[in-house]
């Protein structure tokens, strides 16, 4: 029996070490995976801080590709039915059941069903690991793909902006607004330019983001390193917002919840605002819902991840059809020995080895294309 | 020349006098109308409170009903294109000019040729009076209809309730929420339940209207001077939803801030609530954007008024199909002098003459069909 | 060893002839029902004729609505995760796996896993008989009912006009034609009035139906048997529609090709036109593509059945809320000797017993309620 | 007073003659305009054939750009009501009086009051002229534009192609399959990569158009004039299609009924076909509304012209924005005197000057930028 190591994080705050363990022989139904890259994600922060509900010791990594190594007795199918042969670039996640009656209603994200890592036990059960094992096959997702794996790694993060987009509904002519330029708001960009919107103006920093913002397909990029003040900021928005009366759609991919009041101001009246940074608790705001919501006549949405499997499917034939510079998003491949250095990356000021992280993935067998 | 009467407020808190006018022979383009019911709405209330900016002295009623006495010379037609005859019932508002920039960029509540009155100056510019002179043609509504002026001069919530329900969709099998059992609440009520909502919970008071909401379609009522606790009204709201998991739409038509709150609750996670209550500021509240917005998927939609004129034509056609109790809606027909009254029951306990009041109208010439 | 009766048909236009079969213990996943109703519809009597793809001997009935009588060993849900027990009404319908590669993709009337009567193997494989057996859940489609079952039994037909409503939206204060009135043309029109069409006119017969349409919801009914020629009902119904500019959605629930050229010149410029009869080939029409279907703006959508589950799931709500007069639509309940009868009538005149159908159901063990 | 030339086509199938007629002073509300590019179109050769109600002698040329010379007293505002001035780039088109009947229920193109030069009386009353004299105000849409002639001259085409691709609504994964690359596919397609469209195939020709349609985002070109039978093309479209079942979207822009019952065989179950191509009757086809749509449960859909006069403003924006090639699309700035040579060409083989033409633009006073 041959071993294969993988990243442990043995408590809140605590160490991240390599551990070797035993490569399972997959059970019928399941899929063992040899990694290429998993995505570090502002959820994994969280784990590490201990702000979510997390079992620990914890395996973490959770937006995976890799190739299938080998699947249980009977073989298996992907999301779309298709056979999975090894040597397929298979892109995976946890997800629901499809089957309980949160899932049948729509309502997925409240799976009865749905545990954060799919159910499975240690070890193998995360993507920072040179193996992963997907052994739990009713409440996993996995979608074969046809791009690198440097690009595939981006299905995840990806598919959550193809939800709030297709929410929200860019449509030709509208000017929109996009907050932050992290991976999330960069990608949310690029997804909202090839759906419709005209003009696309987007408030972040630093400044080396804002030049793959202009690549992702930014009109106007405002630095917030340089516009300071909130009020200035946004009128250096509705400036450029036709008649100066705001924008039709802003996208909030900040995470912050004053940057959600900020944003507010941005929309013209009869808008729609859709946030989908705010992934985790960051207080409270002070909120007038005559005059910032009723008076305006505008949307407030707000969007947690991955409404329905379909958007992953649909992230995946955007990046096959490749018309966005997806190949700028992962900044950094490092190997499993520095998981603390991305991690504390995300933390703090996404400086790694002297440049601005965007994406850093895990690269748990070596850097890849 | 005659002369007719017209009610004049002459200041904030002031007093409703009537007075007599001559009557005016209409100018090219406009058109004089006799009226014969005015409906008495929360926003006359603000007016009297001195909430709004308005010119005083000042003529109230903007939900106005009456028969075309005459035009000006070359006549003059309805929105419709229709030529307007002495005799036809018309509907009559004040709105916007519908070729500015904001009303041609589909933001006419921003009209810049918009007044509150039109434009009209005293006399008989409200529909408090026996005459109602329409000199604005430009941005004045006029809808022809073929309907009771009992119930024609709902009109205008009417419409206001077809904005917000067009633009919140309820669905075939969907489970609705209304909030509010006053006019706007009951109309809002009965278009959900013709426009595919399946199911409406109603939860207001008092008793009296909420006997009114189950002719109007509702499903459930839940009585707020009997379940007092706002956790306790979440419970028993979600307890009638599917599963117990909240309303697919919830629709706030009760206008205090923390009902906005409260409203929330009541939201499954993936749906919308859409308030139309909240048309004057009622205080800042204390919002979660992360865990009461982001992590529930919803949609926090508002308006205010009527989105285009198009909603009020929708309206006339649904009070001329006569499908819902519409008959119901006009509790009070008062008479000019009465004006007062009607203003102090909407101001506190809405209730008149020992009955508890819905729509309020004014009655210039005598009470109407 | 029990036994129990189904009716089974040797061949195209051949008898239908009650026979005995052992009744089957449920193997595991699987659910045997005790029938109460299977309602008779057009595909029936495409089967009997020998127009459809169907192995013979055959057992029909596919609308049924019966009680569990017991589940295989682990039990069983039905489509919401619910689990059944022993007594519970349930509708059942072959499907789609859900699964392939057509079912993801949203095509699952495509279903690579599809068979008409779900893999099922004689005996018990039809509703027309005593017990249904369950015995292929990937492609079986099961829903607990809080209804009667001569409502519940409606679950099938109601479902595909959900799917044709859903997908033409009917909006507030839209009129709409229904060509047809039998039983899919009544409850498009009841769905149609349920979800926004604020008007509707009915073209259709004999007269006991339209009796039946106008408690449906049908504001204006147009006999056939009264207007016989198509130019002077196309007069008739435009007349009745605003302006006589065409209504702005017209149902075509008739199932013959002329009938659709006559539907499409009841609709408006810009308006839409949803066929859901003709679910057979009935011939070819001459067209013109330019002058019928460009030149008006016009929409021209086709449905063929359920478009997916949760319309069923849709349907059963409806059902469940009974706001329409649903127990108007089963006309005939007739035992397993008289299925003959029924299929006779279907391809006839609609007379059984002196009086017009418009849903039979066959009632396997005795009339319910 | 001054004199100006104009080209006069004296009866159907006529000569176009170069005449000379004195400048207008513009009266109150109207605009004169120092013509710059007037774009010839199909709708110009129909009207010389004959096939179009037209009084002659008739003044050809509706897709107009130039600059306001001077606006009669009182000024003149766009559409955007924004004032005219002297020297400002107007794009002007006859339209609709948006006050009629058929305007307010939004059929714009049955307007009462619209004339196909907006009832100018000659001269001046057609873009084939050094000046334009936009006389009825009440039905001219002029949109001041803020790029160079050559692409403003766009405005109209592009508009089509706004309100076929807005309400075909292509949605992000999708692939689509554009039949036709002259200047109303061309445009189509490139609208429909902008605002959703994952993938789309192009089938049309000659080789040299299809070599602009690569530019305009075509992923795939099907030459017709290599793949000649139908029944091919259609086995090589699908082919290119998501697992070879067909596009989620058509868009016909050929103008030839049997290229439309081509084009409904890209399509896959559940697809949409959008005809915009076939604006004039080019005759019948035999149709088989069971198989073709209803099996198919596909929507047909029909477009002629712009819907209304937000598309047109749209078009502006995105002309502005200029995120696609347009500068590829005027291939020929023709004088006056050649107006017989543009009609002829798009009357046959697209071909001036041994070069194939996408969209010939008349340059009265001469080539612009």
């Amino acid at each position: 029996m041959t071993t294969a190591r993988a990243v442990v994080l043995d408590k809140p705050l605590g160490t991240f070490r390599l551990e070797e363990f035993p490569v399972p022989d997959p059970a019928p139904g399941t899929v063992l995976v040899r990694m290429e890259l998993s995505g570090c994600c502002a959820t994994d922060v969280h784990t590490y801080l201990g702000q979510w509900q997390t079992a620990f010791p914890a395996l973490l990594g959770h937006e995976n590709v890799g190739q299938v190594e080998s699947t249980g007795p009977g073989g298996q199918q992907d999301y779309l039915g298709r056979e999975l042969k090894a040597g397929d670039r298979l892109f995976a996640r946890w997800g629901w059941c499809g089957q309980c009656y949160e899932c049948r209603t729509l309502q997925p994200r409240r799976c009865r069903n749905r545990s954060s890592s799919g159910g499975t036990p240690m070890p193998f059960s995360g993507g920072f690991a040179e193996y992963l094992y997907l052994n739990s096959p009713q409440t996993t997702f996995m979608l074969k793909m046809d791009t690198p794996a440097s690009t595939a790694v981006l299905s995840e993060p990806l598919g959550v902006a193809v939800t709030a987009v297709r929410r929200a509904q860019p449509r030709l002519g509208e000017t929109v607004v996009v907050q932050g330029c992290g991976a999330i708001g960069l990608l949310t960009l690029g997804l909202a330019k090839l759906s419709g919107a005209t003009r696309a103006i987007v408030i972040g920093g630093p400044a080396a983001r804002l030049e793959v913002a202009r690549a992702f397909g930014a009109d106007v990029c405002i630095d917030i390193d340089r516009v300071r003040d909130p009020s200035e900021r946004t009128r250096a928005v509705l400036a450029e917002t036709p008649a100066g009366l705001g924008a039709e759609l802003v996208f909030g991919c900040v995470g912050l919840a004053p940057a959600w009041l900020e944003g507010i101001s941005y929309v013209r009246d009869g808008g729609r605002f859709m946030e989908l940074g705010l992934a985790s608790d960051t207080g409270d705001v002070v909120f007038n819902p005559s005059t910032q919501l009723v008076a305006r006549n505008i949307s407030l949405m707000g969007t947690l991840g991955l409404e329905s499997y379909q958007d992953a499917v649909v992230a995946g034939r955007i990046l096959e059809a490749s018309r966005l510079p997806f190949e700028l998003m992962v900044s950094h491949q490092l190997p499993l020995e520095r998981v603390g250095d991305a991690i504390h990356a995300l933390n703090s000021d996404y400086q790694v080895d002297g440049k601005t992280a965007l994406k850093i993935a895990i690269a748990p067998n070596g850097p890849v294309a």
